[in-house]
């Protein structure tokens, strides 16, 4: 592990992304929420996404400049096309506009097409629950197939990843989950560490369960599981055919209009307003009570409490923008790749505390 | 198994309710839905309950007359009180009240507090997916506590059902899930037969994992593990933490306001017009393009197609309907203490075809 300040990491992200031909704000807002997923403990959705990120600017695969389009517009709901704009950008965004209309409406509503890759999603739920609004993100890839639906030995489903932020009177709920049996950045990185997955994640194209990570990266034909697995596998794929009618349905925009959109998204965000419903307050003091009874029940291992999610990623937060972030080797290596590319000096490493000589 | 006449069966509940104080479109509502969970093929929730939401009417415990009480309303979102009114009315009219909303605002939300005992969600879908319109049903329950958080021993969150409704060209797609390892009326079913569970779907009050159904309903504090199990439960654990913010939290009423409350319901209804965010062709399109994609992915085993959540339940309702109900012994025998309580004749068994004499 490398450590960095996270302003240097900031500035070093924003500075590439701008060489690479993005405009400052969406620089700026780019650079913010890959390095927010890295904060958070995302790593597989942080910064370790530069290099592609600014390589697909400099491609002009992703616009640095120009608008989003709006394709429709009511008070409570929108469906934006992004054409290409950058995906954190488009998605942080979508989501302050989805917080203005449920403070309207109630609820707001935003469907997405044709944003580039958004990372990580919890980044993006402060932005709602800051405010005291319940976040809903839905996100599908048009362009991808890994996860098999229940009963087949066949990928159809993208990596549906399924987002939720709750606010608390202390810290916000924060949840971020993909609804298949493990994600597809987290087979890469067992597949680069070579270690097996720690479950039989994968189905391989003759139909059978494996933890080899190797079937699913090297091309074999294999497909992630739904969350489930063999034999509740039901559920997750009906919750990723339902997160794709909502992001791809809703937006008019599936496989069949966009199977060249590489890792482009299309994305669903609801925000929710507590106050439309009933009392802010007593929704509070509900949020709260459902915390204080996860964590007062009794844990299978009484020297692991119950955790509430988001918990430990907002800890690692402070921590981290107080010691410096944490980033791992490969991780380094692409922001490296990056330095050289676009002419950007690398952020200094932090020093590290010697290692004790016994 | 007997078989009834769909049309007797209803008239039938419809009777019993009426003379257990239901008003007679409360009646006929309750009936209708709980006939519906049948023809469906969700017999833990159809006719099954009838005896008990009956007795419920009866001893005053459920209302069988008044109005739902409006607490907040707005174009896109509503907050009711149904103060124990029968959950299939109450639940009904939710939902075709939020297609009201969706098709004026582009969406329409609607919490409720309070209903008596919902019975099976996906009887409801079809109110939206007739109107070419997309569904979401949470339902919770204050009183209860049956699945624990990941890595607890003890039970917290009620067995919280989660469902989805999508129309088609053909027919609609419809998703009934519950967000844990099994559902309670499961573990009640297998407890019933002496039987086993198939995989390991309990935590002990020590913390094993068991497929014994008698450790959870036998009363020594077993509690139904969160969709994930063992190793991917938190991300169960944040599906059923998310259910009871949006049910209990934006209603304002949770465990704290209703621990006496049995088996009454707090429900997220929402309903989304694909007009709203696009052209309703299209998104029937897409909705289509995603089924035949399903169907046509590989399976594991070649004598089983991979199926789209809903189709065998409408094909096992258009069945029922053409030759009759199918009820186990356990729903017949509910029914004829339904019959002896409320002095209401039972309905005539259809004759069976003569088994074949070799």
């Amino acid at each position: 592990m490398n450590t960095f300040a996270a302003q240097d990491l900031a500035t070093f992200a924003q500075t590439v992304l701008a060489k690479a031909g993005a405009r400052d704000d969406i620089a700026a807002a780019t650079a913010t929420y890959l390095l927010e997923g890295d904060l958070l403990g995302f790593s597989t959705h942080g910064l370790k996404r530069l290099y592609f990120n600014a390589k697909l600017l400099a491609d002009g695969k992703a616009r640095g400049d120009g608008a989003i389009k709006i394709v429709r517009d009511r008070a409570a709901v929108a469906t934006w096309d992004a054409a290409f704009l950058p995906g954190p950008y488009v998605a942080a965004q979508a989501v302050e506009a989805a917080c203005a209309k449920a403070k309207i409406a109630g609820t707001g509503s935003i469907v997405v097409k044709r944003a580039q890759h958004v990372a990580s999603l919890a980044a993006y739920l402060r932005i709602a629950t800051e405010q005291g609004l319940l976040v809903n993100l839905i996100c599908s890839t048009p362009a991808q197939s890994s996860v098999a639906p229940f009963g087949a030995k066949q990928a159809l489903f993208s990596p549906n990843p399924y987002a939720v932020g709750v606010p608390t009177s202390t810290t916000p709920i924060l949840i971020d989950i993909s609804l298949s049996m493990t994600a597809a950045g987290k087979v890469r990185q067992f597949w680069e560490r070579g270690e097996a997955l720690p479950w039989p994640a994968l189905i391989t194209a003759t139909g059978e369960l494996s933890q080899d990570p190797s079937v699913y990266i090297e091309g074999e034909g294999a497909a992630i599981l739904p969350l489930g697995g063999h034999d509740l596998g039901y559920k997750g794929s009906a919750l990723c055919l339902m997160s794709e009618i909502w992001t791809m349905g809703l937006s008019n925009y599936g496989r069949s209009q966009g199977p060249d959109d590489g890792e482009s998204n299309s994305l669903f965000v609801q925000v929710l307003d507590p106050a439309a419903f009933g009392e802010p307050s007593e929704f509070i003091q509900q949020a709260d009570d459902l915390v204080a009874r996860m964590q007062a029940c009794t844990p299978i291992d009484s020297t692991k409490p119950v955790r509430v999610p988001g918990q430990r990623a907002l800890q690692y937060r402070q921590q981290q923008l107080a010691e410096g972030v944490q980033l791992d080797s490969a991780t380094v290596g692409r922001l490296e790749r990056a330095a050289e590319r676009f002419d950007v000096a690398m952020p200094k490493a932090m020093p590290k505390p010697m290692p004790l000589r016994l």
